[in-house]
């Protein structure tokens, strides 16, 4: 039996210019389900929460860490196309790509995928959001701070 | 046609005694639903705190000045006792209910009910919390603020 | 005291090819917001859902008598880009705009808005969000019903 | 690096009339927060939901299998006891406890726990919720269905 309930499969890490991703699983709940049978609309942008969080860990930033130090990461912008729905239980992956460093915005691109009888993967949702960095306190912009820089460098392609 | 979406029903203010009652009417959204096609079971706490805000807002007292003088109420328990399923599209009234003057903690009582073809009062669920005063910055426990007993002393029995 | 929470206000009707617009007021709730004190991002969708069920019921679609009668709609692409956060018990307007006849899919504009100290409207959101038709029980793609159709017929521009 | 983001501990067999529990770890997300910065009252009750869900499938009873049946499990009751909030990025464990075979009824026991600095086991949130069986169809009662008697009869103690 698998023990384990959800987990994070580590994809490539970045070699010349490869965007880099990061796949996290996600058992749909009942509470995420709406009375068509689908998960609701609006909990793909929770999903695309969650894979973004853990993205940054992945590569040794903790947004939780970020907030500490009183740097906020609001969101600017988001989209989302649906292609097939996730239902009550299914396994789905998160799957969270970065094509370049962020300065004063980071943006994500993410695919919501689950697999059929034949373990072939079936695209459920696609889409992306960006954000910005502001200041907890003023909540005006600044850049994206040093050492996350430094942190996602390591594996993100400068462009 | 009826133009008002959502309406706040006064109840008899308190005289002698009687607990005081507020009625808020609520359009059950579609995102509140589940795939068994009623209102999930925790969305019913929701509405219970859309309830006790219209309460206090009714008698002089808004939730969000209480905040910005760094007083917050976090919950200390909850109950909730589900009778009829309320489905998609369905008003329902969320009646919140309150006995006695707040101290150190606020006890609510609610009841969420529709009606049927009838127009007669079907109940969906009955529960309860009861919440504490607690300083924003330390997250200690405060009493009640002063100004807020002075608004609620006017309409609740002191007991 | 304003007795009234919540309210539709209606726009102009249909002249000339002008798209048709609906306000509906919704007070943000506790449990809207997260931790940056702000509207989470993804409730904004769920107030595009609020904004286009009482657009379809001010023109006299319910959407909860379209799935009685077997169709479904489910959402095929949504966007949202955000100005100002909308804050916790704030009364934001969500005005839903619709600017031509729905066939096999509908196209809805969303804005949602706020007022500064002056009455002043701010922009807090703009969205946009597309759904189709299909059939409750074969799950396949629908043209919009007849009699969906006819009422919306009235009021939109037929372009 | 831990390269599991949540996974499920397996606790004690039952043996000898003991309450059998099963633990699942779940990471607090942003969107789980209010402006408090705890995780919202309702939220808890979602990780009720979580919880019991991986406890029947540890004992081989998938709530969806059960569904596709025609057999449903609305709430009837629940109860939430908060000690310590929960924050954001926090790794809670889910604990559900389950002391004696269900008939007409399944009653759940859940502890909501967090880890301080030393790894001590701090109490978040104790709760308990009751669920009854129902056909789809008829939206009747039902008894628990044989097959998933047979299952948790394995572990669960028969008082």
């Amino acid at each position: 039996m698998d023990s384990f309930f959800y987990k994070v499969v580590f994809y490539k890490k970045n070699k010349e210019m490869e965007p880099v991703v990061v796949d996290v699983k996600h058992r749909v709940q009942y509470y995420e389900t709406d009375k068509m049978g689908y998960v609701h609309n609006s909990n793909y942008f929770r999903f695309f929460e969650i894979g973004r969080t853990e993205f940054m860990r992945t590569y040794g930033v903790e947004y939780s860490a970020m907030e500490k130090e009183g740097v906020m990461m609001p969101l600017i912008e988001q989209h989302a196309r649906y292609h097939t729905p996730a239902l009550y239980d299914e396994l789905i992956t998160i799957r969270t790509i970065v094509e370049k460093m962020p300065m004063s915005r980071i943006h994500f691109e993410y695919r919501i995928l689950k697999t059929d009888d034949n373990g072939k993967e079936i695209l459920v949702c696609e889409g992306w959001n960006e954000l910005c960095f502001i200041d907890e306190k003023t909540r005006k912009p600044l850049r994206c701070p040093l050492w996350v820089q430094e942190k996602l460098e390591k594996v993100l392609p400068v462009k």
